[in-house]
């Protein structure tokens, strides 16, 4: 007889909508259109060349070690280059306080594994990430939205849910996805002094803290969260889980990301992921060990930095000269998106329509909505496309705007 | 204030016991020990010069898309390589029929999140693998064992065990970990048949199908079932997910494995898994596929086999001169483990400790045993260790079992 495979699912399972990174995924591989849409970075900055030689090494020097199984935790070489990194950049840690994921959507996952039951609360920016959203779903988590404006989220509205005792908070402070906003210094305080108050866990998401091109670099909240407490002797033991990844500084197809966190707490995520998946690929990490050792990616990411600022200043500019008067943007001092405002009462998904007709491509922004609104809204990836794609794209979203707000009269349906 | 980490955790943080394979790994870094204790393949017949032009012919040709974000079933020419292979191999099936996973523990880590509810029960083999355990342990499984003899599992005793409504029964026909045992054809049979008249799916784990050392091929579990069906034109649409990688054939390191199984089951794997972890390597998918592609695996598997032929060989001779008459042990056609049994009322974890002695290692059986027993059992990897060091592990764990058993006079406290 025909397997009923329908019956067989978890209650989980009916929790898991369509997947909605996955579809954009596949509409940005037709090669005539115009994609704002995917979190991709630009293929031209890959360090090819330096993955060649790297790889040859590896395969010369350490082939044994490399292909075979290896520990859970990481290569520890990589792990205390992170620590080097992680010491300088954000806060000081050693390789005790380092798992090596595969990629940051690892993280966010086991992370829902290790503190979610059915029903907790998490409290998430409104905007926030929609893949933390989709791992995080599958755990029957629910959401207390807190609202942003362009200095983040606003803090003054956190207390109101930390009263209603969430499990954590999750914010990504330096140019989020999707607003592209950056959380202010004060608000960074204040974040973690009522974190602390309350009881509750931070989750900080900082896959673009290094992609900043004007203005100054601001603290880290999980370093706030150690001055907070003062010194301990070494590695870090306060309030915060902090996630980083190689993907926007190296390769997204290394999938390699880590998670900074006291040692109680990676320990269970290292048993979470010896469950999950044993540890992550032994040669990628030895390549990227390779790769990065030397203190390329301080050079490298200086590249990507000049590559990204060209590609959102051409964007800012046509906009401005494109987009009609009614539209207002982000304008993001880093990382890849920008993050669109149409008048209250229109559809990003129907302008998307329109727009997959003139073969432009976006995100509407009600997926970022963990308890709905944004319908009006639209995130703009743009670290993919080359200047003269994106000045072509650009002009093609504000002819498709100029039409539907037109044909909507003042904007209202 | 310190942060209380402990009482965050989900419930199911509960489950998750202390990581026996993780400490395992640990031990077989010592250098002076003679490890029979992992399930590691032979560094020696990893393809290093393979690797390396593949990898030079990957960057070269298709960097900006190796080192891209990829989707999420993985690289099409690679489920399509695999298509072939399985198509020859075991069963017909298309690319759609395939996902490729971050090693064979994320398989079944997703299986456990797609089938499984607290409390849900699943048919196993006893013993079974301890990382099928570890995997839906931290969804709630609880397990229904059905005993092995040489033949495999006795599937006599298999009804009584489907008339309890299990979620689903896991098998590993093939030299099974830990057991070494190989499923009888008609027990094949016998299976398919029973399954499918209670309804229930079977998971086939085969991850060492191709390390014959002798005997013949038997037909996979998932090809009987297709057979049991009839034809349905192209893809499989059964009651088996069947699982493979390229652990064994290739390396490890890659974490590279995949997934058949009904198409409706693929897509639900898909939606499971980009919330997991987005998507596996899309440079390691490149670079199994520029090495698999010319029909490499084909010779380098008759290497394989050599080499781990010896070793059995070599174990199997060793133990017949120097274990003691009182133990008994499988002699597997292939794969890479044995299993050691000693007279009852013997403890495998007392013997290890007076082995770690020695400088010689092995499994206590008692962890492969979903609802307790097998605590006079042990597990033996013979294709790590080169032929000597076998001789010489081999030697001390006699010395060891004659000392012990000398000392508890017939083997009974």
């Amino acid at each position: 007889m025909q397997t009923p495979w329908e019956y067989r699912y978890a209650h989980r399972m009916q929790k898991m909508g369509s997947s909605v990174i996955r579809e954009l995924l596949k509409l940005t591989e037709q090669p005539d259109i115009i994609s704002f849409a995917g979190g991709l970075p630009a293929p031209e900055v890959f360090p090819v060349k330096e993955f060649q030689e790297a790889c040859n090494t590896v395969l010369a020097e350490h082939g044994a070690q490399a292909l075979q199984y290896s520990t859970t935790e990481g290569y520890r070489p990589l792990r205390e280059m992170i620590a080097r990194h992680t010491s300088r950049y954000a806060v000081e840690v050693t390789a005790d306080n380092i798992l090596i994921t595969s990629g940051s959507q690892q993280a966010l996952d086991f992370i829902g594994r290790l503190f979610i039951n059915r029903g907790d609360y998490i409290v998430v920016e409104s905007p926030t990430y929609l893949g933390a959203l989709q791992a995080w779903n599958a755990y029957g988590a629910q959401y207390i939205s807190v609202r942003m404006d362009e200095h983040g989220m606003i803090v003054d509205e956190l207390e109101e849910a930390l009263r209603k005792g969430p499990k954590f908070i999750y914010v990504l402070p330096n140019f989020q996805n999707p607003s592209g906003s950056t959380l202010s210094l004060e608000r960074r305080q204040k974040l973690v002094e009522m974190a602390d108050r309350y009881g509750v866990p931070i989750v900080e998401d900082d896959p673009y803290g290094q992609l900043r091109y004007e203005g100054e670099h601001l603290p880290s909240v999980v370093y706030l969260d150690s001055q907070y407490r003062g010194p301990n002797g070494g590695h870090y033991s306060g309030n915060v889980i902090y996630l980083s990844t190689f993907s926007k500084l190296l390769a997204p197809g290394l999938r390699l990301a880590w998670v900074i966190a006291p040692p109680e707490v990676i320990r269970k995520l290292v048993m979470t992921k010896q469950a999950a998946d044993l540890h992550t690929s032994s040669f990628n990490q030895y390549v990227a060990y390779e790769v990065g050792k030397g203190g390329f990616l301080d050079e490298h990411v200086k590249v990507i930095r000049a590559t990204y600022k060209e590609r959102r200043d051409v964007m800012l500019e046509m906009m401005d000269e494109m987009f009609p008067p009614e539209m207002r943007w982000t304008r993001p001092q880093g990382g890849m998106f920008l993050w669109g405002m149409m008048p209250e009462g229109m559809d990003a998904a129907e302008v998307l329509k329109a727009a997959l007709e003139r073969k432009v491509a976006f995100v509407p922004g009600a997926a970022f909505h963990a308890n709905g609104g944004g319908a009006n809204t639209m995130r703009i990836n743009f670290s993919y496309s080359s200047p003269d794609t994106i000045r072509e794209g650009i002009t093609r979203m504000g002819t498709v705007l100029k039409e539907l707000l037109h044909k909507n009269g003042n904007g209202n349906k």
